[in-house]
This record gives structure tokens, sequence and C-alpha cells, in this order.
């Protein structure tokens, strides 16, 4: 599992569409808090890779390492159900 | 805007995986309650068009029709946040 005081620190990037909390601010973006870690990690490998494309999403999936996904799904799963 | 009561009745066929209260059950399903329409509509036609993969949800999505696409979002959004 990540890190979630990390994750928390990298989720400034987020929060403009996914909340500081995870709950989304535009019709678009989907909540993100309490989200299952698994869910998670693999949304956003599967933006990474390509696998699965959004324009924002594709480009902010490029900027992050392995250990900063871990982070984030972290620390939104850690959010709990909102 | 789908009919949610339509929309419950068809998420019969959804339970298994992300619950009729929109509460996942499994590691790799996400939670659905409250997410908006227009992130609901847009990831079912997603996957029935192929644009977003995942060997369950390409399955179960090319059963649905535009129609049950509306009701499934208005329903799992009408959940509210958990």
């Amino acid at each position: 599992g990540g890190d979630v005081k990390a994750g928390r620190a990298k989720a400034s990037a987020c929060a403009a569409c996914h909340g500081i909390d995870g709950i989304s601010k535009l019709p678009e973006a989907p909540n993100l808090a309490g989200q299952t870690e698994e869910y998670l990690v693999k949304a956003l490998n599967d933006f990474r890779t390509g696998e699965r494309k959004n324009e924002m999403m594709s480009m902010m999936a490029k900027t992050l390492s392995d250990a900063d996904v871990a982070n984030l799904a972290a620390y939104y799963h850690s959010l709990g159900k909102p």
C-alpha cells in the first residue's frame, strides 16, 4: 500500500477536478473518496499506459511515478465514503 | 436525464459487483453511488464503444440501450454519496 500523507501532498494536482476531499468539482470527474486502492491504482495505470484515455487524465497520469500512484490511491481510499 | 425507477430495475444486473446501493462488492469495482450522471453515462458509453475496456464491463455494457444507460446513470446518481 501507499503512503497516505505523501498521497495527500501529491493530490494537490488532482484537487481542482476531484476535490482534496475526493468529491468531484466537475460533472465530468468522478468522486474518488473511498474507492478501493485496487480500483484507483488500475485507473491511474490504465491512463499512464494509454489503455484508458481521457484528455486531462492521460496528461496528468504521465507525470506520476509508481510510488505516486500507490500514494494517491492510499490517500483517496483513506477518505472513506463521503 | 433517465428514469430512476427503471434504472433501479436494470441495476439488478450490476449489483453483484457495484451493489444495489452503489457501494462496491469487489476490490476491482468502483463505488457508483452519487457519481454524476455525466460521468456514469460516459463510462458506460465508453465501454459500449470499446473506447474503455474491461473484461466484465465490456460484455455487460453491450447489452444496454441508450435508455438503459440514461436510466442506470439516473439511478446510481440518485443514491447520493454514501
